[in-house]
């Protein structure tokens, strides 16, 4: 058992840019029309609160927003369904959310190419007609203008496409083409809603990523193009095996994956006219990969603690991918746990991310010490919170004991929430139960009651005329820990000592 | 560590009468207008799902069922208001329960005297007039029948007063009295539901109390009244003392309680007229007292567990006193924990025993070994189910582990859950946060979230050629258990090992 | 058919104080523990948004504020309970409301007598110990305040006892009593919350009442009382007469009581020191019994239109007793339609009346006509909307015709909604139906979906030159009305016209 | 006005097979998915409670059931995902309805050719491998069974595909392969499930038709296969004229559409093997385009209401296509009225025909009497029912007046809901308002009210000693009416009558 001694004194503060809930990622906007989706929106949502809402595919054909039609004479005349995409965004402010919009892919009638990305099939080519393209995204925002309103519809972030760096995403990841696609959407974003921010490049990680975000300021800087934020991606997966449908890989370190967030910070403070540009990760996760098994795992409920610790140093907001798994970019999936980023599990199963999140996202008060495993808030009125977390690798198995030494006078209560390998770990009971693909109603009704973290609470110890607090984390551990006065006025003579 | 090992063959079977489904008590109709009642209720029915309910109060002023009023000519005329009957019966059937009716207190306007039971002041003397009685029990039942309609009503066992042998409930506890009302009140009821099973006397233990079944079967026999059942309760505390508003006492044995109520099913077989007739124990609990702390405790869901294990043996029904904790008999409670009787405290706060009953009202197949600490099940195909349960008295602590050795073929998976002293028991928590009277919405999420039991999973071994379950039962727990075949089929390759 | 015709041009304004959202009354508090309470509540505040509650009963024995117990030395000790007090709270601001708190009546406990109002025998004696009585004050508004915070809690408006003018609500009507206990009890509540505003005396009218104002700012005069607000209420019922249960009486003009509320707002104003000092009518409406059966009637809903659009020009808010029909004050209703004053049956009938707030409760824009028919809002953007009605005294029957001309440009539509006494108007049909007692399902439906107001449209027609919207009034119709622009963009031709 | 009288005699006896709650139509079944859909499922069933679903397209790619993959070895196998399957299948049984099972369209993964019909591209040829087909038909079906018991899905009918009799529905309208198909179809599902009812060829009308149904027969009998029902479509719509998006066309006589089917039934019937198979009209409407406006119209329902009178003459069953508008068959709708099939519009608003189903649905009782206008039922107790309507085609405009002239003693009292042209009907208001593509707030809630039928009641004349109801219909009104007695007895004394 590792031991860590926390010393806290009554001045103690430490930085901590805590903007977990800022937003979160979601398949393709289409998926957000389907019930199993919204149940779970609505799931997450109860419990995280996030602010906004990031996914693809908002001019993909299953959304039919660009739907030309040919009238009595046989001419063909552009037009808009604004059905489904009404109906998206009501559910999104009806729970809680505001998008965080992302432009594409590109509807089948305006492409100039077939090439298209996924199981559900986004065309990723350039515009065959780039006024057909504005006007799109023109209509769209006035769309949304006229229905929520101009003061509403500009606090949501804009972002110009998706990931062009990749050749599957942007036909043959060409700079230019992206460069001229940034310039003229740009442009029709600011002439729709001027106060709108928007921005790109959007780019994931690996070779070359950092030039893009270098060339894509440059460029705007050069035609003095609206730039309102840089955003870019965040993935730990190192080079993955494929094994039937599913993908494995090992992971990289937190802090290579921030030294990675930190040069594109530098990248852009560069550029004197953009330093201090916010920017947003706009997707991170461990794997890239839908069908990696690691999304399911404790394992990756520690590893995101370490995350939301730590990406507010180089980001102004940093949201996972994604929040549920409704998500069909490598096909349906065939059964409730398949590694799915979700934070839930089909069949509203919450995986042990989902109180990741939770636990961050609910913390309240001024932060007096973060470390490695550790986050402490302290609450005014002697009361504290935070989380801890015991990320441990592959084939690590240490528990962890951490004494929290306080200022102030007692008698305080520690209440902890846990999920780790045995607890809040749902996962674990399916792979006992033989992996069922349909859940009967017991079994389901098992997964989720099993998927609740370990509630517990103790007594707060004088020792040396300090007041100790001790967490004890086993492997993979997240730990939300409250702790509070307690001094107990019993109603009337409540005493049940004798039947404890 | 005591360890308990049973052995099961292809053949085992027990005995083993599981009713507890069957029926469950409430505080007075009235509160069933509550919303917290109504919240209560659902949220126990979703888990237990019960059959009938039974409540004292049905002519109790706050039901309104009694309304004479003056004419315009000022003449008194009976009449009778069903606006709340209505609401609670609908409810009732809402939540999928038939009233086990009661028939009591004396409506104020009809009684003969002023001594009244409790906070709420249910009248307890006899009618006044005894055809103004009669009318009342009449029109309500034939109300009832035209709104529910006589087959349906039909259905719901009736019951002539509550408690009579004891002075608070019945005036003078007056046994000759009593029995007329029960002649007048059964005539009345098969007068207006020929088939509506009447019974009664409902009495509580105590000295005398097995001489009221005697004289009450003999007064029928000789009087050749309708007499459908045989009722009365069973309650476990013993001498009490108080302590400011709360009571405590020390709990007979379950084999006592047993014996007491064996004398009474003897009593009514010794009657050639009434041998087998059914004999439903209207109210059972471990005390009697709604400011008891036990009624919040492990040590209640467990010394429940041992009783619904028996107490089929002897008994048709066995009705828990109560369900909820939206009870006023001794006053309105000022905390979420104090003692009272339900399934659930207010705030909608499961307590261990909750959980007895589930496991219990959904246990499936077919009995093949029943103890005193366990009942197990099986289900066919392989799947096995039960209920396992280490009651400790006060002071003792012993662990229990239980082996169960099965026959029949591998791989089998055990998914068990528990509640015990520090699973699904909130009391401790509450207890540590230092006995809040209102809770905040973080203490009530928590408190919420601590009453849940405990998930947990592992292989059945394979050992000397049989499949070996073990059970491992903390001092008071209660266990649930489902031992099914787990053979996995892994979809596509899915296999999580590497992040485990 | 009476025809009126109003012009209304670019520069129209017309003075309107509309405030008909800003409270509404309720039955005892104890009854919003009730079910149906809350699902009237939430059916009225989905359609009505008030702001604010008042009912009586805060102290009275089944909320059981107050509760004193003998601790383990048989000493009595002051202890409250704010177990209901708690629920009722939460479920007012579940249902977006904040209480406008009444002060009353006198716990049994604390009472020095024993005279007793309503069937639910609300105690109207003095405190028999002020201290006891300012403690349970302070106590109440202190543990609000820590519930809720102390800025929320400072914007519920406190207002001393109901209606002590009349010797059923205040022993004796002793003015002096009330004066004292004003004094100590305003004491109290600024001694716990500095900022709550705190008023009375809360009359009803009648004979003397206006004295009873100027007599109670005297006194606050003199004592340099904190009086935050006067308060009185405003029925308009005339000499009734009781027949069975129920009370009938014919109304007073509204002009009359428009008169009689002036000249309390003069009184004030007579005050340098209290000139300006808010007047709230704490209460109103027809008849002052909860069995006239006027308030079921569209009769009642065209006469509460007359009110709201006046009431604004002498009192600072006005609150309709009551918003629903549970409510005991006399007893409990035998019979869905009954009289009671509620805005909705029991059984979540609308009444004609609920349609009036609905209409007025959601204007908005500004005045630019306002007359004995007629509200007339303009919204912007070529927008009207407005709320017409036609109160037509026992055997009128007149229709009446307005014609709105108004300035701006076509094409206008007209959307109206209207009840009368044959649409929206339930209790015609249940009258038909022989007034059944308890309703089965299909007639619970029926009159649901009868209660729902008539919804009709039609273009504005343009006529010399201007817009001329017409508007039919059946006799003691209220109808809500908007215009807009209605200017048709087929989608790629949808042309229903050869199949209407 | 037209006058209708219908005198009733103790005797009186109609026939009327009344099955219009048998089945309703539904877009593809992955449109399941959508919480729109479910939300106007519920609300549909909630009014019309039908008893099976059918709709296209189970195994369509956005259900992704079929879903072989590449094992580690690079291995093509035989997969199947259920995922989306039962997310369905519990919806339906959730919503209180059976599949009735349509088995099509062929996943592209085993189609021979890439023929694809609708805007969402169903294949429509045959499959490359017959046994890779029956495997995907018995591995589903066999998922169904052991998922939902074999009881259970025994009592799912199951049909073979869909209008193969359209070149655009099965490729080159091949008689002979979908002959084919059904031979090895129906072997399939009788082998997974013996007692499951299979049958076809599910037709469409028109030129051909009735010998596909001869043929069909015929190839069954001499081979001998399984075929436990016949089932074909019922359209009204005459040759259309398209005008933009939309569709427009005259519709034949509901006599014309009742020759066709008895012509169909006839030809059953002359195999002595086939006679009195049922025989199921699995879609019928009066239009068979989802852009043809006549469906959102009174006109619609009219019309449907003298089907549901007359279709059970000739049919086992007739299903309505569709109870909603989330369908996509010719692209999404851009507007809330577009003439879509469904019984509501998106946005859950009711259109007329709804109610033509509420009221057919919910008739319970004896038929007495049954015309072109009129369906009487006799309830017993004095109570009646029926549905009247007054089919007027375009251009006419002729209210009718019925009079009943009924048995029996009064007083009765009779209760009418009603949709025309004016009430019920949002249609009309949608119209008035310029056909706004997005709804706000506001313009919803009025279209939702506004599409409630019209609720009236009075009393029936006595008159020449025998009791007359009078039913007043105007163009294309349908109305519901139910006559009960309707004696009064004030409760108490309530008596408002000098209130109306």
């Amino acid at each position: 058992m590792r031991e860590h001694i926390v010393a806290v004194r009554e001045d103690s503060r430490a930085a901590f840019h805590n903007n977990a809930a800022y937003c979160v990622g979601t398949g393709r906007m289409g998926l957000a029309l389907h019930q199993e989706y919204q149940d779970q929106l609505r799931a997450v949502q109860a419990l995280c609160g996030f602010r906004h809402i990031r996914g693809h595919g908002l001019f993909c054909g299953d959304m039919s927003v660009c739907q030309p039609y040919k009238d009595a004479e046989g001419v063909e005349r552009e037009a808009y369904c604004f059905t489904y995409l009404d109906r998206v965004m009501d559910s999104y402010r009806a729970a809680g959310l505001r998008p965080f919009l992302e432009l594409g892919f590109m509807p089948d009638q305006l492409a100039s190419g077939d090439q298209t990305i996924f199981y559900w099939r986004g065309n990723v080519t350039p515009p065959r007609d780039e006024a057909k393209w504005t006007n799109l995204v023109r209509a769209t925002l006035l769309h949304l203008k006229e229905r929520y309103g101009e003061d509403e519809v500009s606090a949501w972030p804009c972002e110009v496409w998706n990931e062009p760096n990749l050749p599957g995403f942007w036909q043959n990841a060409d700079k230019a083409a992206y460069l001229r696609l940034y310039e003229i959407t740009a442009a029709a974003v600011k002439s729709a809603l001027p106060k709108m921010p928007v921005g790109g490049p959007a780019i994931c990680g690996g070779e070359g990523s950092q030039d893009w975000i270098r060339d894509f300021l440059s460029f705007c800087e050069e035609k003095a193009l609206p730039v309102d934020f840089v955003s870019r991606h965040a993935y730990m997966g190192l080079t993955p095996e494929r094994r039937g449908r599913y993908l494995y890989h090992g992971m990289r370190t937190v802090d290579d994956l921030l030294a990675e967030m930190r040069e594109s910070r530098d990248i852009i403070d560069s550029f004197p006219r953009y330093r201090g540009l916010p920017m947003h990760i706009t997707e991170f996760n461990t794997s890239y990969n839908p069908f990696c098994p690691i999304h399911d795992t404790a394992l990756n409920a520690a590893t995101v603690a370490n995350l939301l610790a730590r990406l507010g140093d180089v980001a102004a907001s940093y949201s996972y991918w994604t929040f549920g798994d409704v998500f069909e970019e490598m096909g349906v999936p065939s059964t409730p746990f398949h590694g799915g980023f979700g934070l839930m599990a089909n069949g509203l199963i919450p995986k042990p991310t989902l109180w990741t999140f939770h636990f961050f996202n609910n913390l309240s008060g001024e932060c007096v010490h973060r470390d490695d495993n550790l986050v402490l808030m302290r609450r005014g009125d002697g009361e504290w919170e935070g989380v801890a977390w015991n990320l441990c690798g592959q084939g690590r198995d240490d528990a962890l004991e951490i004494a929290l030494r306080l200022p102030g006078k007692g008698p305080l209560a520690l209440l902890t929430r846990t999920v780790d390998d045995d607890h809040g770990n749902p996962l674990a009971h399916w792979l006992r139960m033989g992996q069922p693909a349909s859940l009967n109603a017991e079994q389901l009704a098992f997964l989720r009651q099993s998927a609740q973290p370990l509630c517990a609470s103790r007594g707060v110890e004088e020792q040396d005329g300090a007041l100790v607090a001790r967490l004890t984390l086993a492997r993979n551990a997240v730990t939300h820990f409250r702790i509070a006065p307690c001094e107990a006025h019993p109603d009337c003579g409540y005493d049940p000592g004798m039947y404890l």
